[in-house]
């Protein structure tokens, strides 16, 4: 019970859309992380029904993402006022409507931040940490990388801040202390974890990915993603190249995660960070809490 | 005399063609680290008295960069090896034909290189050292950040290895030494020494910029180049999206960097990294120095 969000590492497992589920929440607090939901895709009651898992098997503390381009985040909202979690995550968006309600029921609210000046904004509203996401990060990504944003976020805010984007080990954790991060984000890592609830295929995939195994999608429709390339990707580009229109585009991408989850590595969207490279084997939650932390166990 | 590269610093000034003449780069060696000379637009005559200009005012090791694209490395590399440097960095290709060559000479070569395959051939030659750079640098980059790169890069090969990109204080020093490299390799920093012979325009524009200032140009022509964003980027992405032939491409880019040299930042590109948000003012070498290695003086 030592660092700002009160788990015991300072570690915060990212929110990963459709995929971290209790399970996976369950196992990063129980490890002493900060397990973080995603809500992507669920209502009320689903949200609901993942809080009471979370809760029967641990009372660690864990979060609840809010993506705030999500169109029900309104009534996620009046759910977490309602029934208060010990922390939100908000990313994509501001939670300025709602940072001092939250934090009225006992809420911690940390923003995932891509530059200086959003970090300044959510700094303003009060927020109580932030985690400033480097562009090798899997998934949606902004356009600084980790080095080059977490010494500048962290030189223009007095919010504690944690650096996500390329971090595997405690290599990664120590470099993101010398830059004046607090603790960590972890994402791609924990897509090889044990607990994770994406089919062997798509883990297959990144224990075979190499440094240079991600591409970005999405730059043509102003929201880049960063995955690994596959027969989708090539698809993606080269529709892209012939002038594809947004529609076409987004026709191959709508639902390409889902597909990926369950197991179609060739028409799925394979989200990944550029740490790909580094995942040798499928591991227990623990396993990867312990090559970040080695030391405090 | 302490570093693998002979330097009393572990600390490499990134080649900044057109630009790090033997000023800046006395200065550097001076101060301790690696003044490296850029050798862009030089024939043999030029580089030689590159070099005499050097030997004339200090004692201290430097190094001749060979970017390999250009059309004279023949020429140029005939010159080092009757007259030789104590090292020779290289960028943009292999040095395969002449690391051997260099060597016997007495010669260390280093070589820059942006992905873990990359390195793993260098290694091979027996290069002396590697500069692992990340795309947050300025000028012409790869894909990987310099988190990513640097550990991915430093558990593949045996060989010492520098991280480049994203450093500008001993908060990058100290990062980069715990994703496992021996020292670093600095450019955007050193642009803003007073020791640097760009224009006061162009360094101004420095001063002003933020962590999101730059963008990256080229990528429709297979050459990305980081740079500030300005009316020269503007008309490039415009032309671009109008599908541009790659000839009208370069006719905008083609000579650029001389004119940011010369003052003309509307017309010029202003190579920079994403650090160049921390370049507060204009300084001498060894202010920059100094604070990549505050404990080491």
């Amino acid at each position: 019970m030592t660092t700002v969000l009160k788990t015991r590492l300072p570690l915060i497992q990212g929110a990963l859309a459709q995929i971290s589920t209790a399970g996976l929440v369950v196992a990063v607090s129980k490890a002493g992380g900060l397990g973080v939901l995603t809500t992507t895709g669920l209502d009320e009651d689903g949200l609901a029904a993942q809080i009471a898992a979370v809760r029967t098997q641990t009372a660690a503390p864990f979060a609840v993402n809010l993506m705030l381009q999500q169109a029900n985040i309104p009534e996620l909202l009046a759910y977490l006022l309602a029934h208060p979690v010990p922390v939100v995550t908000t990313s994509a968006g501001s939670p300025k409507r709602f940072v001092t309600q939250l934090q009225a029921v006992g809420t911690q609210v940390v923003a995932v931040i891509p530059s200086v000046k959003v970090a300044q904004k959510m700094a303003a509203l009060g927020v109580d940490a932030l985690v400033a996401e480097g562009m090798e990060s899997g998934g949606h990504i902004g356009t600084l990388t980790t080095m080059a944003l977490v010494q500048q976020v962290t030189a223009a805010v007095d919010v504690p801040v944690f650096a996500a984007g390329g971090i595997y080990d405690v290599a990664g954790v120590r470099a993101a202390e010398a830059l004046g991060a607090v603790g960590v984000q972890v994402g791609t890592a924990f897509l090889a974890a044990e607990e994770t609830p994406i089919s062997p295929a798509y883990q297959q995939a990144l224990v075979a990915a190499s440094d240079t195994s991600t591409v970005v999608t999405g730059h043509a429709l102003g929201d880049a993603v960063r995955c690994l390339h596959n027969p989708l990707t090539d698809a993606y580009f080269a529709a892209e190249q012939q002038g594809a229109t947004p529609e076409d585009l987004h026709a191959l991408l709508d639902g390409s995660l889902a597909k990926a989850i369950a197991g179609d590595v060739t028409h799925g969207t394979l989200m990944a960070g550029q740490i790909a490279g580094r995942i040798a084997k499928i591991e227990p939650v623990a396993a990867i809490v312990q090559r970040l932390y080695p030391d405090e166990r």
